[in-house]
């Protein structure tokens, strides 16, 4: 797919088939992540794969917007360092703006979940996980073939852009 | 140009020719930068569009990593509303996310310099545009058709991925 058509007709995908994504292209959603660009190359992230069924079904017990995972058969969850850059969550968004692009592009449906700055999100998948306190997870990507089809939405808005000046 | 090319050969490009970008390319980066997801849609950020030469040159005497302004003949910034919402700093750098591989689809070459949290760039950058208080400078993207060309990088780290445990 295009890269501008993907820029511009990625869409939030929430329902799923059930059938489990073929490595190779967990593989490439992995390498578009950490193609992000980040202050300094200081790469503050991490990546975890999650395909484990009990685990994306435990998620929505504290985290109330990831009512699909129990449909998901994948979820990869983008953590940083705050300790290691200043720019740590804007690195981290950038990787996980590049796996939503990539799953799109690859024909995959997928979500941004939040999780930082809700430390109700972000302790309870720290604990479900076993993550280091000194890791912050950032968001976490739900992705699956897609079992809904949505319409690209024009989402220009003139207002929200000037020249030169404010 | 595919969208998993654009998002594994993007590079950080700081020489530019001096020619301008066409009025229909900016216009498809600001449509990308806008295409971005946004955590519940508040879509917290704008865009500004800097191509007067004073103000671009001026930008370095504040921002030491913005030695290469002086030669391009564009750069976006983008800002956000803390207020609007906890995810925009997120949201701005999915946007900027947006703007990077679109530039680098486009032919054009670009480089995100970052600004918020650092308030030493952010306050001189809301002076300079006469951007008001309640909007944070998040990024920064200088962007024009490149003089200087780069290999892809692998940026693939083995150890940055973990399978559902940390």
């Amino acid at each position: 797919m295009d890269a501008l058509e993907a820029i511009l007709t990625r869409r939030s995908i929430r329902h799923y088939k059930s059938e489990p994504i073929p490595a190779e292209l967990v593989q490439k959603l992995i390498e578009a992540g950490l193609s992000a660009p980040s202050a300094c190359d200081f790469r503050p992230w991490h990546l975890i794969v999650v395909n484990d069924r009990k685990t994306l079904d435990e998620i929505p017990s504290f985290h109330q917007h990831a009512l699909m995972l129990p449909e998901a058969p994948l979820a990869i969850l983008v953590c940083g360092e705050p300790d290691v850059s200043r720019y740590w969550q804007q690195d981290c968004a950038a990787a996980s703006q590049n796996i939503l692009l990539a799953a799109h592009a690859l024909g995959l449906g997928a979500v941004w979940l939040g999780l930082h700055p809700r430390e109700k999100r972000t302790k309870p998948m720290q604990q479900l996980l076993g993550i280091p306190d000194h890791v912050t997870p950032l968001s976490l990507i739900a992705i699956g073939f897609p079992a809904e089809e949505k319409e690209p939405q024009g989402r220009f808005q003139a207002g929200k852009v000037r020249y030169n000046k404010w």
